[in-house]
């Protein structure tokens, strides 16, 4: 039985690298993210959020601080080098050639890979905010660690996200305001949307603790559709409220000085763009002219 | 005395990371490198080639195939994740905690980050070429592991490629062909380019040797330009012809049946717009009108 993932690929939409959940990206599977993230961008105008396009990549400490490695050590990618002479470098080429594990010569660098497009800006908000807080517009290359042949779960993708930092009750608003505006923005697409209470994978035991108590106090919700599967519904956006999760560590505070809130939504550019060659067919050009004219107008 | 890096964060087009040579990009810094893209997509635009949007990351595999282990291990990026279970990861923040080498208890996964940007398409490749061969344009995203204070030297940074695969003449044609077109392209938007030939930073002792031989094959060209210092001019896009380098390992065979030779060219996305704050200012609002008609016709 042939899948959306075997469509796909003989569509030529995208280019199977070998490896699972990594793909190459033609002009055509590129041209409609990028639509997508017109409709995103026209969502936020009027924010004045502050743009920032983070490498793919982030310093080693503000990962550290970060609660990732608690949370999801499974999903990191921590970036190693090689940094010996001559002699070690022989080593290296041997391990190699005799097929062994030649990353076992390297050393750390100080840098790991984003896992969260948001991660990057808060370090830039240290110290104490003005009374409206900051508003960021994120464009965040994204890296998870979980190798599947689901097409909606890559290693690399990228989030299109609108961060705010400041006070609680804005940032529970600015949730509430997203909640309405991804749901006008994926509707607006022609995609059939529901929005569900959810949780992040948290891993381990502790983790099923941390994903109830996320569960039972609404702090994330998920834009889910029908993407590779009828029976599992993809999110293909979410909203997520941090509490203090981040004002605490990166030392960030409101104008009254209390520790900062913040919150985001991410629009995954990939999982929509899948959710529209699931829901409209693998042929943009055969594509109902209202979703054409809103994603290229 | 203030550099043209601090120049950069004072006038917000950068933001610095905390780690050397990663910096955040703002949206006047990639609204100019969006400009230097479509100029050099439209000197491309008449050679029909495959367009190709990679992941920052690579197969293993493609990565040991491609020589870059030898040449530059210096410039790596393995990436490592954890795989282990609920004692492992408390063993992991045992070791995060006590500020030691938490890196030790992770493991290498299938991917390498991406150091050439035309890496991810040799293996599309493999097998007998049509008698036309095969022509790509790639929009690369590369790491490399030289943190540096010297902002064009960046860790993270886009190479936009074009690349032949096919018989070894063509190879050279296409390298000739755009010796005169990336210099049109630079020499457009106002930039005072010089063509010299060229090495790649071979790493140790036998790197020297393979340096000063691919000096004097003259594989390697390089545009230059005065971005960071007067004295050291800085390479903003350059040529290679790589020969039989990636035909062999990928197994990619002529029409005829002989190893394919390739070549490229790669503008340094970043480096280009470097160049251009630097030559015109670091307001892009006051730079000549033929320069800002060029990018943003």
């Amino acid at each position: 039985m042939a899948t959306f993932r075997d469509d796909l690929l003989e569509a030529g939409l995208l280019f199977d690298s070998g490896v699972d959940g990594l793909y190459y990206r033609s002009e055509t599977f590129e041209s409609i993210a990028l639509g997508v993230e017109g409709r995103v961008r026209a969502a936020g105008a009027d924010l004045d959020a502050q743009v920032v396009y983070p490498a793919p990549f982030l310093p080693r400490t503000v990962f550290e601080e970060s609660g990732y490695l608690r949370s999801f050590p499974d999903l990191i990618g921590s970036i190693h080098s090689f940094t010996g002479g001559d002699a070690d470098h022989a080593r290296l080429l041997q391990l190699a050639e005799a097929g062994e594990e030649w990353s076992s010569v390297l050393t750390p660098t100080e840098v790991v890979m984003v896992s969260a497009a948001c991660h990057p800006i808060y370090p830039l908000c240290s110290g104490r905010l003005g009374p409206e807080g900051r508003r960021f517009e994120v464009f965040g290359q994204v890296f998870r660690h979980e190798p599947s042949l689901d097409p909606a779960r890559m290693q690399s993708f990228r989030q299109h996200e609108f961060v705010y930092v400041g006070d609680p009750d804005e940032a529970v608003a600015h949730r509430d305001l997203w909640l309405e505006r991804g749901l006008a923005v994926l509707a607006g697409l022609g995609l059939d949307v529901e929005v569900v209470v959810a949780n992040d994978p948290f891993f381990g035991r502790a983790g099923r603790i941390l994903a109830a108590n996320q569960r039972d106090t609404e702090l994330k919700y998920e834009f889910v559709t029908e993407v590779a599967s009828s029976d599992h519904p993809t999110a293909i956006a979410s909203t997520n409220c941090h509490l203090d999760h981040f004002g605490e560590p990166f030392g960030i505070e409101t104008s009254g000085g209390a520790v900062a809130h913040s919150s985001c939504v991410g629009f995954g550019l990939e999982r929509v763009t899948l959710a529209l060659l699931r829901t409209h067919g693998t042929d943009p050009a055969g594509w109902p002219s209202a979703v054409r004219d809103a994603l290229w107008p």
